[in-house]
């Protein structure tokens, strides 16, 4: 994919992925509608493959690389959902996913890659160790590289989960998603275009990682410079064919403070029970810290995943204790 | 209800109760297949209002209570799931639930009672003063007395889950539930006599807490003593009612250690994204430590509730480290 999805690309990609991926469902809750003021539904992403949408768009860019290309491999560098994601993936069309990780990413995410079938490599956990390792062993193996976010495939990929939410909820007034690098939230706003033209598409950024909320004002690519938000997902910063998407089609981003995140991923798992990470819930955060925006409203969360570290949970943490 | 409920009796439940209960979804896990050499499918009572299917038993009771009865309210003793769920019922039908709990109930069900509406009664933790107490509350209110399980129009509403189930995987060869006073459990046995009649229909009970095992083997009814089992909800024994039904219908009880309960807690949370509370891993774990009993088949699981509270996870709690 050269250009930005249109319409004919979107319906394709729900054909093509169709086979490997669960159509998630949709829940809700009085209990948290009646705490937020709003019709709240939520698109239950962390019962997808892999615990995280990430697997919509790694099987989009693995299933449409040609015969010749395939036949090496893909490669990433990720800590998160997007490495187990590819892994799954590239096992599902009988080719290797050369994952690079840094020495420090949560065991409970490099176990999930290995039992995937990834082939690890670890690195030093800095940007400029990451991006060197993976061109190390893309020279070694011939690998496609497979951006977690800033490649057409796999923002077209994550514009499944919106459209497939449209399928089920067609009438919402607006869309909420977490923004981290903006492969869901682009997608998000291309699916919105075609196929439910009124919604207005929110991005849901912590204060601790809000290059995209700065980037949206200043009409620029700012990249984040030091994230240090629990929202892991989220720590990342939008990249040059995300950023246009969203500086386009976004109503808005709303920034969320760390304790309201924690507030938000208890209220799901309590009164929900259903286990988000901590990125999932930050679009519930920026219900309960703006709801002058949505009250009244009927509004779409995108529930992104729910890996999580059962023994380091966030409200046992005495880093966060007393925060929330 | 004098008798046991018949056929007729468990399909007019399920009209009775449907404008006010959940129809709860079933999930899959192919990660919990391969572990355990067969085909689960697990019913989400979690996700049934109060996150229990005690709501089932709890509505069915309340909403068939006649006019004059119910003025009085209706009056229990639980520290558990039940509470919640007469209050709640109570509230939809407009009258008043007087629970009588334990002083030491974990904190987050009496919240959950005072949030429903129900007026608490405190007692010490004792059988022999919660049946004081609620003896008490009785004479001075009036209100119907609602067992948890020791009742027919009970052990009918919580039919409706297997019911239920069955409708959505028509062919299971087996029936899994966890066993406390046996109202699931019997209700199962009769939604299977007619509904699924191939379907066997076990028992899951922890070894800390196993009467009805031993009930089950010497064909009477021996209550439990000291049942000191994480799984709060199957602390208590087999009633006069329950009993009889699970002597005849169950193929068998299977009992498990507390250690493989926490495995298989965690199993569910982590592989399947589910908050289950203690009592709902029991059949999981049944599976776990009884493999033969379900290599190759297809095994219904009851996940019967997730009401758990999250500053007090088993996982984390030092007593059971290195248990598992």
């Amino acid at each position: 994919m050269e250009c930005i999805p249109g319409v004919t690309d979107l319906k394709r990609v729900r054909d093509i992925i169709a086979p490997y991926i669960h159509k998630t469902p949709v829940h809700s809750s009085r209990a948290l509608d009646t705490i937020c003021g709003c019709s709240l539904f939520f698109k239950c992403e962390q019962f997808q493959k892999v615990g995280a949408f990430k697997f919509r768009g790694a099987t989009h860019a693995v299933m449409t690389l040609d015969k010749k290309e395939a036949l090496k491999g893909v490669a990433t560098h990720s800590s998160g959902n997007h490495a187990q994601a590819l892994a799954l993936a590239a096992r599902n069309r009988g080719i290797t996913a050369h994952i690079v990780m840094p020495q420090n990413a949560p065991k409970v995410k490099v176990e999930a890659v290995v039992s995937y079938g990834g082939i690890i490599t670890f690195c030093q956990p800095t940007l400029p160790d990451r991006e060197a390792t993976l061109q190390k062993v893309r020279k070694q193996t011939g690998a496609v590289e497979i951006h977690p976010y800033n490649d057409y495939r796999i923002i077209a990929g994550q514009a499944s989960a919106a459209a497939e939410f449209y399928d089920d909820v067609p009438d919402l007034d607006c869309l909420i998603a977490p923004v981290g690098g903006g492969g869901l939230l682009s997608g998000s706003i291309l699916s919105t275009k075609y196929f439910s033209k009124h919604t207005k598409v929110y991005g849901a950024e912590p204060d601790q990682a809000n290059d995209a909320w700065q980037s949206f004002k200043q009409k620029k690519l700012i990249p984040v410079e030091k994230a240090l938000t629990i929202a892991d997902g989220l720590r990342t910063s939008l990249g040059s064919l995300t950023f246009p998407i969203i500086a386009d089609g976004a109503e808005d981003i709303l920034c969320v403070q760390e304790a309201t995140i924690i507030r938000a991923m208890m209220l799901i798992w309590e009164r929900m029970k259903l286990i988000v990470e901590p990125s999932a819930a930050v679009p519930l955060a920026a219900v309960l810290e703006h709801p002058a925006v949505f009250a009244g409203k009927r509004a779409g969360i995108i529930l992104s995943g729910g890996n999580v570290d059962l023994m380091n949970l966030p409200w046992l943490d005495p880093q966060h204790f007393g925060k929330h």
